[in-house]
């Protein structure tokens, strides 16, 4: 399958374990959930860049991030108590937005699970309105993410 | 059973459906979802007073109140689906403290789900501290509340 | 906006309101809540139809349908205690799959929320194989959702 | 603080980070998911022992537990982005139930967070009615958690 030939593409990667709260009646993950996990890959992805998040939900340099629009196609389903991989990169940045994509695999047997692309924009904290990425953090992400472009 | 007896001494009640992303593997309600419901039903409740919810998570008259115990006893499991009845109270008021004792009933076979008690404090916004729950707010329960007591 | 146009088009509406666990620090409603809410949204068209949710998630008529993709763009958050109106259409059906799409408003300033697209895939219960929509479910959708077409 | 100074009964531990899905509006741990931490931990401290959950939500060697009761004091709030650590232990075993103790502390400032029993009920698979817990389990966990005692 292409993702998963893709998948060197991709300089970060989280594990998490499916949980019964995450599973539906049929004993697999919910829809929505992954999202979350995706959510959780982002964070860390940031983290590594040396990046924190504060209490506020905001980055610490004033790298204040909304989600602007997720896309997500779900390839197999994932059981309870799976341990799931959650690939990420950033695959283009634009002015203000750039997008995260993310595979999630279940290595066990080496089966795609979902594929997500998640915009995100850049926004000025004081008027709420998009803004330019700053160039110091164009730079540390594009120095850690070797396949990322500027459009 | 001695809470289905008790139910005229709540006075309100909301109704909620049990949604797939609320049960487990085996297709019942997971259990840290009834304190979900039973949030649901405190916020209605306190609405029903005239109290209104801010976006902050703040009552709008400088009623701040903070969960500190919870108890719950699961009954019989609900399922996917169910159409369930959350009946609260407020069942006594101290000093800074006071109770909710919720009952969850499917009404459908009138079979009890689960009986909770959930302990709240009034904090006092500047100093986060406890505080004496106000003597307007507390006319206002136990003028809605017949069966609620002082201690 | 366009979408607040068509809305018209959308034969079928619920109220979700927004709960104090469905935020995040911003005290706007978290990204992945939304799929929630639209799920909501479809069970409750799917009710309306005459079709009911059996306890293991399957359709009472051999209905079973999975979700495929899910496409979610966020126009303008929404906040705690928030009330928001679901609305849900069915826009098209191909052979084995068919979309759902959502419009959440807020009503009480007419504030577009999100817009979302939701590809479901019916099964065969036996082989888990995709399988043409049977006709006598075609026919109840698009005698109740008069702009939904057949591709 | 006496939770704290009991941890060393506390045979298990695992850490969470708090995410941003977790957290309500004022930016702190909602409530009830303390409830899903402390099933995490019980989770991890039943396979420390060997024992496997199933995609079923069945662990492996006929273990069905089903939580009766929950009891959980709030000691302090936990943040967006908190390291947390939860502590399992085994307190009691009794005929057919048997009561998990939780705490959940934050190790950077050594803060208390939570405190919780968790009461579980063994069940025979056929009938659904409570069962003594069999022999061979109580020594697996006696073996492991030397402060539970059976009553």
């Amino acid at each position: 399958m292409n993702q998963i030939a893709e998948i060197d593409k991709y300089p970060h990667m989280i594990s998490v374990r499916v949980r019964n709260f995450e599973v539906d009646s049929q004993g697999i993950v919910h829809n929505a959930v992954y999202l979350n996990y995706c959510e959780i890959g982002r964070v860390e992805y940031v983290r590594t860049l040396g990046i924190q998040l504060l209490p506020t939900g905001i980055f610490d340099n004033q790298f204040k991030i909304n989600v602007k629009r997720n896309e997500i196609n779900y390839e197999s389903p994932a059981y309870l108590d799976d341990l799931l991989n959650v690939h990420t990169r950033i695959s283009y940045i634009k002015n203000s937005s750039f997008c995260f994509d993310h595979i999630i695999m279940r290595p066990s047997d080496r089966t795609l699970i979902i594929t997500q692309k998640s915009v995100q924009v850049n926004l000025n904290l004081k008027t709420g309105r998009p803004e330019r990425l700053p160039d110091d953090i164009r730079k540390i992400i594009m120095n850690f993410d070797k396949s990322c472009y500027e459009i």
